[in-house]
């Protein structure tokens, strides 16, 4: 296989560990924990795994430890890191014993569920090294909720003597990841579970997790681009650029990207929501700038919008939720012909809201809702190119100002999305640090018989050999929240905090960034090697809420 | 002015040069030279510039210069390492003489024309240093074309009392350095005009031009881009990725980026044109590697799309041209009211062939061709989304073949355009020496009173210090060519070669990288330190031309 200078550079990279890792490790039991909320009912539902005590990992003696056998599952998205998880689990696991085997499930949870698994020898591992993607055993979006996905699940472990299985996902597949050690605890089955906090999204993390592996290097190969594309709007002097960010619901991204790069607008869903602002209300935020700027002789910029936007506009959310009610399954509306009857359909069933907020829309984007839906019938959100809306509505608005001469400038925009780009992209050293600790704290774990823990790394904006390594009980990150109807055990998602500090530095400073004056950063690309300040930092997003 | 660590480090890095560089500097003239074609008329045309000799920079004896001040004009799009010619020409002026001055006009070529200027000094060159875009004076599209703007010229500088003009630009506009350079000798107007082979194009360069700066930067960003996505597509497993990619009409980004990353699929404009291939030729192309990987259980791919690509294939380049001449200042067309019947009445008017063509393109892109046009009433080639034409017919075909039960697999494509996140980055550290070299090298044919000459620096792909700098007449690289209509002296644009070593080492292994076998190569970010095999390698085009 042929790899590129970096690669083959890469492969030979140690990732820096928390002094505790570094040798044999002993257990520190610290309090018993409660879940965030709805103590009762948690407890109930995780009787074996409610309440266990926080752990911390810190320097031990040598011990001799029996022979074993770990399976490993990727669930969900990409993340840059889970590559690491899986070579620090392996090392981990191997000075505990050598002896010991690790098998990758492959393709996610569906490899547990269909027994279908790699063993994951040394030849392979350093193949992956410090390499992005999850390409070593694949991933996968199969949700282990079932009880006969659970049993099957033992049958898997049993043919290969597994005594513990470390799925690293995001706060759905850790929450399974519980449940799942729960069962296995009830069934007597003799299978650990631990879980490792996965995604780039940035919203699994709480007082205990303070970051989700990925977070790191896809804001920075974002903000990457975020840069260039800003030196490129300076020095052009024509063009607008609408830039899309993925992050499925919280807008961590955004938010991050824009405390690296500092664009002259960046919208942030929980606020938009918070605000109860409607599209417009949008339209019109962005339209101010354009027309400052614009005023100033700037017809340029950047604007950085979150994927998950559309559905935190309360006025959106509700003509989502009653188109999906209309439409799905609705044989009046698939029999009609032409896509005009089935607008005028549409417009007369809706209520007054929700048909004028349909028709204000670009006709494009009114057809996707319409037209364009899943098999079940229901609007494909992530799908919406909310970018293209923008700038059309917007184009709108300024031509009418410009009739009206209340605004003189030129406006061209550009539309970008920025999302596959990042997921699979080569760690930062702070993600193949981060992980590896992670994979490695996981062995720990496991060799001392813990069940229904996550794997997590603490002080994590210090220099690498002051992390502090340990695990959580999963069910103290519970609450109960409905889902698909029916009130369930879930791990809190995190949106973005509008009192945390990393909004209130960004709204701080985002009057400023919006003026004439132009306040770009220019991140530039990750660096691996070179001075620790320009190779190590973790995000800003950390900095600013460990106040560093 | 808030800097990312990567900008406050690369603020320091002081650029490799070649040896002649590195201190006092003699001349050595070569040859004299004929140009590449029509001598004879190239000759009538530029009597004071044509056949001059070529010239080499060799270490020499440290003298004393006269003070002078010269000007310095970027013109058309941004490349990186623009910053870094000046930078390089402003050290080399204030060797020669530390009381000469440089001047930056601004805005590209019309800041000449209305004497629109900034004095750079260290302050401001220094703030520049390393960096991308065209901020520090702007850049712009204005062509010096016309003897009235020359004469304005000469009225700019001598308010200045500028002896010299370096002009950083593509292939038109050195063509119009040197139209400039030879007006200014015929008045005798005391101005000399030197060139810089700017362009991410990669399409100036021949027998002496070895390649413009950018390209290496603008392929890397792009090849860090597409790596990504294949690590992507190696793990999730089921999206084709279709790629376009910036570069006007040649197609070597592409195909470097092609040789960077080996993608299933790179399509190349000029074999598309060679072999006069039709759309569906293309789409056929495409769709038998997709069958063939589908068939070995693969569902996802990459595919490499140059942003030029319409216009070489001869079938949409006739129907093209047939809309443009049928519906500029068309009234009877603009008269028409519905979508459908401009879209009848382009129908009926188009040959044969063009009308066939045009029915069997998908409706969005039959729609921009005609309704969305520039105020000439031209198509606008360059907005055609061709990656979403390519998805949209290959789909099609796919779901034919399905029907027929010759394929098996499942399509899921998802689009993306490379272009405005390259064409400013952070310079490699090939194009922060490669540019630096070239500003110095500017100095040194100033101080000898050259005029009509570009900027060149040869052997690049041995270290630095290896490097060659000199000056070849831009009368050598010209020949007679039609444009709107006349013919006219320019610059020969380089297009891929067929038979040259890069195509010809990409048409040896497409299949393999097609295949089943995933052969993919993944980049990663440029790196500015670490090992030199990192961060110093000059593109594989280069390499492959060089025979390295």
């Amino acid at each position: 296989m042929q790899k590129s200078p970096l690669q083959i550079a890469r492969s030979n990279y140690q990732p820096k560990m928390p002094v505790a890792l570094q040798g044999f490790v002993a257990i520190k039991e610290g309090e018993k924990t409660q879940s965030v909320a709805d103590q009762e009912e948690i407890k109930k539902l995780f009787p074996n795994t409610y309440g266990l005590p926080v752990i911390s990992l810190v320097p031990g003696e040598k011990k001799a430890f029996p022979e074993m056998n770990v399976g490993v599952i990727l669930s969900g998205g990409q993340a840059p890191g889970g590559h690491n998880v899986i070579a620090g689990l392996f090392d981990g696991l191997k000075q505990l014993n050598p002896n010991n085997k690790l098998y990758g499930f492959l393709n996610g949870p569906s490899g547990l569920i269909e027994g279908n698994y790699l063993e994951l020898t040394s030849n392979i591992i350093d193949e992956y090294r410090n390499t992005g993607g999850f390409d070593i055993i694949g991933s996968g979006r199969t949700k282990l909720e079932e009880t006969w996905q659970f049993d099957k699940g033992i049958e898997a472990c049993k043919k290969l003597n597994i005594k513990a299985i470390v799925i690293i996902g995001g706060d759905d597949s850790n929450t399974n990841a519980c449940v799942l050690a729960e069962y296995y605890q009830q069934k007597n089955a003799g299978i650990q579970v631990i879980g490792c906090p996965k995604t780039i999204d940035g919203d699994l993390k709480n007082a205990q997790i303070e970051t989700s592996f990925g977070f790191d290097t896809a804001c920075k190969v974002y903000s990457e681009l975020i840069g260039n594309l800003q030196r490129d709007a300076n020095s052009a002097k024509k063009y607008w650029h609408f830039i899309r960010l993925m992050g499925r619901s919280a807008s961590h991204i955004a938010l991050e990207c824009a405390l690296q790069a500092q664009p002259n607008i960046c919208i942030i869903s929980e606020e938009v929501e918070a605000k109860e602002m409607t599209l417009n209300d949008i339209v019109d935020q962005i339209v101010k700038v354009i027309v400052d700027r614009a005023d100033a002789g700037l017809n340029f910029g950047t604007i950085l919008i979150p994927e998950g936007l559309i559905e935190f506009i309360p006025a959106m959310r509700r003509l989502i939720a009653e188109l999906n009610d209309l439409l799905a399954n609705n044989e009046e509306f698939n029999s009609l012909e032409s896509d005009d009857e089935k607008r005028q359909y549409v417009k007369a069933k809706l209520t007054h809201e929700s048909s004028q907020l349909y028709r204000d829309l670009p006709k494009g984007i009114a057809r996707q809702l319409t037209l364009d839906r899943d098999p079940h019938g229901n609007v494909m959100v992530s799908q919406i190119e909310t970018e293209k809306l923008l700038i059309e509505m917007v184009a709108k608005k300024l031509a009418i100002m410009k009739g009206e001469g209340t605004y003189k400038g030129k406006f061209a925009a550009l539309n970008h999305f920025f999302g596959y780009e990042g997921r699979c992209a080569i760690p930062s050293n702070f993600d193949a640090d981060y992980c590896y600790s992670l994979g490695r704290t996981a062995s720990w774990l496991i060799a001392e018989g813990k069940t229904g823990y996550m794997a997590i790394v603490q002080n994590l904006t210090t220099p690498a050999n002051e992390w502090q390594a340990g695990g959580i009980p999963i069910t103290m990150m519970m609450n109960m929240e409905k889902r698909a109807g029916k009130m369930k055990p879930v791990i809190q998602k995190a949106l973005v905090d509008l009192e945390g500090e990393p909004f209130k530095y960004f709204a701080s400073k985002r009057e400023l960034w919006a003026d004439a004056h132009t306040s770009y950063i220019y991140p530039g690309p990750i660096q691996y090697y070179g001075p620790s300040e320009v190779c190590d930092q973790p995000t800003r997003t950390l900095l600013l809420e460990k106040k560093r």
